[in-house]
C-alpha cells in the first residue's frame, strides 16, 4: 500500500474506532453513574453492541488482507516468486490485518460462550497492538531518515497503546484508562493521515525533503500536536455525551433529575473521603 | 550443538512443556469452575503431577547437560585447554540447562517442604527465563545477520515469557495469563524448529542466504504466524478439555448437569456486575 | 530561549513548583493523621488551593508561550517562512508549555465539574512530563556532545518523573511516592539551572568545552548531588511543616495535644502489626 | 580505588550485607508463622537490630568516603586542579558512598522518629542503588571492551536490584522478593570480586586479554554461575535458619512442639484453598 490511499483508510478506520470507543466508555461511565435513578443502558444492549463490533472488526480485517492481496499488482496469494520473495510489505500489512481479525473474532466468543473470561478481549487487543508495533518495527529496513522517523513514531504510539491496553487488562472498570486508550487509538488514526501527507503528498503539493532533519524536528512538535487534537476530541466527546444523557433523562423522567443532582454531590463526597 | 537436531530437541521440549502446561492451566480452571457440583479434580492429584513435572525437567535438564558434554567432540567438561576456552557455547548451553535443573529441584521441594511459598516455582521459572535470554544475548557475537536477527527474536519471546511468568508470580490464578505464558513457550518451542530450518537446512534444501535483509523482513513475519499458530493450539486445547471435562461429568454425575448449568449462568451473572 | 535566562526562568518554575507540591503533600499528611484530635486542613480548603493552582499553571503556560513567540526575535506565530521551518525550537518549548496549560486547566476542570475523577489531574501532568520528555529527546539533533548529554540527563529526570507520577495515578495517596515526584520536579529544576550555567556562563566565566568527556563524567555526579540536595530541601521541608503543626495545635487546642501523643503513639504500633 | 583491594572491599561489603539481610528476612519469616505457639522474636529486638544496621551503615559509607579522598595520591577534597577535574573516578566513588550513607541515616530516623513511614528505608535503598547504577553506567568512557563489559554486567545487576527494591516498596512482606534481593545484592558483592580479579589479577596470574570476546563470552556464563551461587546461599541459610529456630523452640517449650506441627499443616491448607 505505498500510497496516499493506502495510509488513509487505516488511518479513517482506527480514527473511528477510536471515537467509538471513547463514545462507549463514557456512555458506560454516565450510564453507571446514574443507574439508581434511571434505567437507561441496558447490560443486554452493550453485549450486542460489542458482538456487533466484533463482526464489524472481522470483516474490515478480511476486507484489507483482501484488498491487499488482489488489488491490481498485488502478491495473489503468492509468498515466493522466481527466487524471491513477493511484495512481503503486502504480507506485512495483512499479518497485521490478521491479528486484528483474531480480536474481532475473540470478542464475538467472549459474548457468546459465557464461560470465556471478558478480559480475553482486551489481551486480544493488546496482542495485536504488540504484534502491529513489532511488524513496524521491522518494517522499514534502507528507507530514508525522514520514512524511518514518521514510522517509529507510529511504532511509539502503537507500543504505548498496547501498553496501556494491557494495563487495562489488570485494572476493569477504570475510565481514565479506557479514554487514554481511545485518545492513543485516534492518535494513530490521523498520524497514519500524516504520513500519508509526507510520504505521498496528494497532487499538487511538493514533495518533503526525506533527508532534511529540521522536517524531523517539525514533525516531532506535530505529533504533539495531534495528540493534543485526540484530547480535544475525547473532551467534546465527554461533554456532549454526558448532556445527551442528561437531556434525554429530564425527558423521560423529570421529577429525578433533582434527585439525581443531590445524587451525585453525594455520590462525590463520598470518594473525596 | 551447531546443527539441526541441537535446535530440533530444545524445540520440542518446549513445544511440549507448553502444551502440557496449557493442558494443565485449562484443567485447573474448568474444574475449578464447576467443584461445586461433581468431584472431578482433586488437590492431591494436582500436587502430585507437579511433583512429576519437577522430576521431568529435573531428568530433562541433566540429559540436556550431559548431551552437550559427552557427545562426541564436546568439551568433556574441560573448561579452558591449550591456553584458550573450550568450546564456550556449548558451556552457554549447559548453564542454560542448569537454571532449568534448578526450576525442576524447587517445583520439587515446593511440594514435599510444606513450609515454602508455592510462588517460589514461578519466581524460579522467570528466573531460569531471564538468564536463558541474557545468555542467548550474549551468545551471537561475531555471526552472520540473519542468525543474528533469528537469535535476537528467540530472546525477545523468551524475555517476554520471563515478564509475565514474573507478573503471575504477583497474580495468582489468572487463567489468561497462565495462557498466555504457555502460547509464548510453545512459540519459543516452533520458533527453535524454525531456527534449525533456517540456520542448518536439513538435507536437500539449499542454505538460506543469511545477508539478504529479505529474508530478515520475511521473518519477521514468519514470527507473527508461529505466534497465530501458538493461539490457534491453545483454542482447540481449551475447546477440547472443556468438551471432554462436560462429557466425563454427564457420564459420571448425569442428574447434575442441569444444574450445572444453570449454576454457570449464575456465576456468570455475577461477575457481569 | 538559546540563553541564559531562557533556562534560569523554567528552572525556577519546576524549583517552586516542586517546593510547593512538597509542602502540600506534608501539610496533608500530617493533617490526616491528626485529623481526630483538632480541625486544622478542611477539604474545602484544599479544594480551593488546587483550583488557585491551576489557574496559576495556565498563567504561566500562557506567559511562557507568548514569550516564547513574541520576544524580540522571535517567530510571531509564523510556522513556515521562506522555504523552510521557521526557529523550531521556540515551537518546541511553546508546545510543551502547551501541555502544561493543559494541566493547568485538568486542574481547574476536576475542582468545578464534580463528575470528572480527581486522577484526571495526575494522568494530564503525567502527560505533559511524558510529551516534554519526548519533545526534549528530539531536541539536540546536531549539537555538541555535552550539550547532549546535559539535555539527555534532563529527558531522564523527566522521564522518571512522569512514570512515578503515572504510578501515583494508581495508587492514590502515598505520601512517599509524592514526596519522590516533588524531589525529582526539583532536580528537575535546578538542573536547567545548571544547563543554564553549562551552555550559557553568565558574564565573566569561561565557557566549558562542550567536547571534553571529563566534564561530562564531571556533571554525572554532578546531578547525583543535585539530587542529594533535593533531598535535603524535601526532609527540611518535612521537619519546618511538621513542627508548625504541631506549634499551631498547641497554641489552638493545648489540652488535647497530650492526647494526640498518645494517639500516634497507638496508631504506630497498630500499623506494625 | 583502581586495584584489586578496591574492588575486593565493596565486594565484600555487598556480600555481607546480602548475607545478613537473608538471614534477617528468613528468621522474621519462621518467626512470624510461629508466633502463636511460642515467643521468640520480639518486635522490639528487629527495631534494635534495624538501627544498628543504619548505624553500621553511615559507619561503612562514612569510611568510604575518607578511604577514597585520604588514601595515599587521593584528591583531598580538591575537585578541580591546575585547570581541570583531579580524579573524578574517586569522587563518583564517593557520590555513591554518600548515597548509601544516606540510607543509613534514612533507617535510623525511621525507627526513631514514629510518625516517618518505615517503607522510606526500602525507597532509599532503591535510590542509592539507581544512583549506583546511574553512576557505574557513566563511568567507563574511553577503557578496553572487556573492563566496559564486567561493568555492563555490574550495572545490570545493580539496576535490577534497584527494581526489585522499588517492588518491594509497594508490596510489603513478601518474603520471596525478599529473598530475590539479598540474592542479587550477594551476587552484586561477588561479581565486584570477579571484576578484581579480571582486572587486577593478584600477583602471580598473567592479566587477561581486555580486547578478546572469547573473554566476554565466559563471563557472560560466570555471571551465572556466580548467581546460582548466590542461590546456593540463600537456599542453605533458609535450611539453617529454619533448623535453628525449630531446635530452640524444643529446647525451649518442647510440649508444644507437636501443635506446631499440627498448625503448620492446617495453615498451608489453608492457603492452598
Amino acid at each position: 500500500m505505498g500510497n496516499f490511499r493506502g495510509h488513509a483508510l487505516p488511518g479513517t478506520f482506527f480514527f473511528v474506532m477510536g471515537l467509538w470507543w471513547s463514545i462507549k466508555s463514557i456512555l458506560k461511565y454516565v450510564c453507571k453513574k446514574q443507574k439508581r435513578t434511571c434505567y437507561l443502558g441496558s447490560k443486554a444492549l452493550f453485549h450486542r453492541v460489542d458482538m456487533l463490533e466484533g463482526i464489524v472488526i472481522v470483516i474490515m480485517a478480511i476486507t484489507g488482507i483482501a484488498g491487499e492481496q488482489f488489488i491490481a499488482g498485488g502478491p495473489y496469494l503468492t509468498l515466493y516468486k522466481e527466487g524471491q520473495w513477493n511484495q512481503l510489505p503486502g504480507w506485512h500489512h495483512c499479518t497485521m490485518y490478521f491479528f486484528f481479525g483474531l480480536l474481532g473474532v475473540a470478542n464475538i466468543l467472549c459474548f457468546t460462550i459465557s464461560s470465556l473470561p471478558v478480559s480475553l478481549t482486551k489481551l486480544m487487543l493488546s496482542n495485536a497492538l504488540f504484534v502491529e508495533a513489532f511488524i513496524f518495527y521491522n518494517h522499514t529496513h534502507g528507507r530514508e531518515m525522514l520514512d524511518i522517523f514518521v514510522h517509529q513514531l507510529l511504532v511509539l504510539v502503537i507500543f504505548l497503546t498496547a501498553l496501556v491496553t494491557f494495563m487495562e487488562f489488570f485494572t476493569r472498570n477504570n475510565i481514565l484508562l479506557e479514554l487514554l486508550r481511545s485518545s492513543l487509538i485516534i492518535l494513530q488514526g490521523t498520524w497514519f493521515w500524516q504520513i500519508g501527507f509526507v510520504l505521498y503528498p496528494p497532487s499538487g503539493s511538493p514533495a518533503w525533503d526525506l533527508t532534511d532533519h529540521s522536517n524531523s524536528m517539525f514533525l516531532t512538535i506535530c505529533f504533539c500536536w495531534h495528540y493534543a487534537l485526540a484530547y480535544a476530541i475525547i473532551g467534546i466527546n465527554y461533554a456532549f455525551v454526558t448532556w445527551l444523557v442528561k437531556w434525554r433523562l429530564r425527558r423521560l423522567c423529570p421529577s429525578e433529575v433533582g434527585l439525581l443532582k443531590n445524587d451525585e454531590r453525594e455520590q462525590e463526597s463520598e470518594e473525596e473521603v
